[in-house]
């Protein structure tokens, strides 16, 4: 087993994971607020908006808006979802949008259906027209990412020879098209991973792939998604995705059982206490978390913006002692 | 490092560490539900009462009647908590409990004269009189254990080296008064641990004391706990202490930050996701955290109990193929 990276990227995904759960009412200037916000902690990848079909998100109905409305800030990468060629050209309609190309498989065949209505084959298949698309619009295909890498709550656990397919799959497709991958994302998309399953597969990954970076999605529906984040940290992963106080899920009400990525302040806790960089000002974020908060007018699952960071205590200590 | 442990020992300690912050409204005979109701679980130590001075924690004031009232179950083994002489005396003649005598030291010299008005030469020199009571009650001494012994909110980070320290002075006490230790808690009082920090603490303590077990007491109050867990487990840990539903900790509202101790369903079903076995039946203990949910009457920090089991899960589309 590697030693921890010493440094970490984050890409934060709270606005878009949170907003798009949450009550249309939230107000457009509230969404900027909390996204110039984040802009100021360090956080280099900013998931702000999805493009999707407004009656199905009301959540995000303003994307277009909250894009308009914000002041970026330079170095930050201002991110965003879409799921079809409308939603893309969206986002490419919006400006000041850093956009990359994903091309994305699933785990489960079941889950694949369900969503897309697509066999395997079909959605290897629907590959290429996407990649041409992003080429059509310079846009970079750099991110291959399987979704319920781990398991599925509609076709159960996942083998690990199947992850490991379907990556060369992803990695054959885009070279057939002239795209080298650099990151593979492996998606706990409902939380079926525990810290023996994520060393497990990410290790077969980077068996196969030793030329390539891993990145980590993990939702918290159990309460694993640290644990199963320390684990990828000692397989060497240095790519997660987080979301600022728990966004996109709550451990209570109306949310029961959501499942929400981890904090995005909480990881960069653990991280720091352990020596891993994040280039993030913990304390900031922490008030970007209260902020969420306040924002969607419910607790969110994050512990550290209740608990604490622990530099704050040490200075406390020093300053009193 | 070694493999997992094929099997963990957990003492459930949720009815003490909740009730005893819970409103003093809660009738006994609901705390005496949920302690009935865990020891159909599997649990074979559960913590169910502290006896403590009533006028300074209101909830344990029904803590006789919690005793005499609850019906005891054959291999369950019910154990108290007391601070001092009397709460000792109390818990002797309540009856029906599982009397263990535990010396403690503290990792913070800060949180020592806080807390106990001692320093550590003091706190050292009170072991023999306590060990002592004990052997006059015939009352085995089976645990040390160290608090604070990840960091303190009073002193900071603590010196690996001060921990073993401490253990030795434990042992070397225990062993000058006929008492063998047979395991050395390590408390994560205020959630200061971080995994790596368990690793290098755990392996510290078990290096320079290989004939004896540790068990870990790990606060959640930075959402650490579950990682912190495994980061034992990875260490050989077999012993830990939980509290279900994560009882003793509230993420919001008056209980906002508060500490709670990593939720035994959630730190259950990571094990048996790992291959680690318990003795106990998640779906039953899931019920547990709902019940002491519904008892304290309002949400708790465990994930589990909303996400739900991953066993039910495939049972559902086991069921359904």
């Amino acid at each position: 087993m590697p030693a921890l990276p010493d440094k970490v990227e984050i890409k934060e995904e709270g606005p878009r994971e949170g907003f798009q759960i949450e009550s249309a009412d939230i107000p457009t200037s509230r969404k900027i607020e909390l996204i110039e916000a984040l802009a100021e902690t360090g956080l280099k990848y900013i998931q702000i908006v999805s493009f999707v079909n407004p009656n199905r998100v009301p959540g995000m109905a303003d994307a277009d808006e909250v894009v308009a409305g914000f002041r970026p800030k330079n170095g930050v990468n201002y991110m965003a979802l879409w799921l079809n060629d409308k939603g893309f050209r969206r986002a490419v309609a919006a400006g000041k949008l850093h956009l990359e190309g994903k091309l994305t498989l699933y785990a489960s065949d079941a889950f694949l259906m369900r969503n897309q209505n697509r066999t395997q084959a079909q959605q290897i298949a629907a590959q290429p027209e996407l990649i041409k698309l992003y080429q059509g619009h310079d846009v970079p295909v750099r991110t291959g990412f399987i979704t319920a890498a781990f398991g599925c709550n509609f076709e159960g656990d996942v083998s690990t020879q199947k992850v490991v397919s379907l990556v060369a799959n992803l990695r054959d497709v885009a070279a057939d098209y002239g795209e080298n991958l650099e990151i593979i994302g492996l998606g706990d998309t409902m939380a079926w991973a525990n810290p023996e399953s994520i060393k497990r597969i990410v290790g077969a990954v980077q068996d196969a792939n030793p030329d390539i970076d891993i990145s980590l999605h993990l939702h918290d529906t159990r309460g694993l998604g640290l644990a199963n984040a320390f684990a990828g940290l000692q397989m060497g992963v240095r790519h997660f995705d987080a979301a600022v106080g728990g966004l996109g899920g709550c451990p209570f009400a109306k949310h029961r059982g959501a499942a929400g990525n981890i904090a995005t302040e909480d990881f960069v806790l653990m991280c720091h206490e352990m020596g891993v960089e994040t280039g993030i000002d913990l304390e900031k974020l922490i008030d970007c978390a209260a902020l969420a908060e306040d924002i969607v007018g419910h607790p969110l699952p994050g512990a550290v913006k209740s608990g604490g960071s622990l530099n704050a205590m040490r200075a406390r200590i020093h300053g009193e002692s």
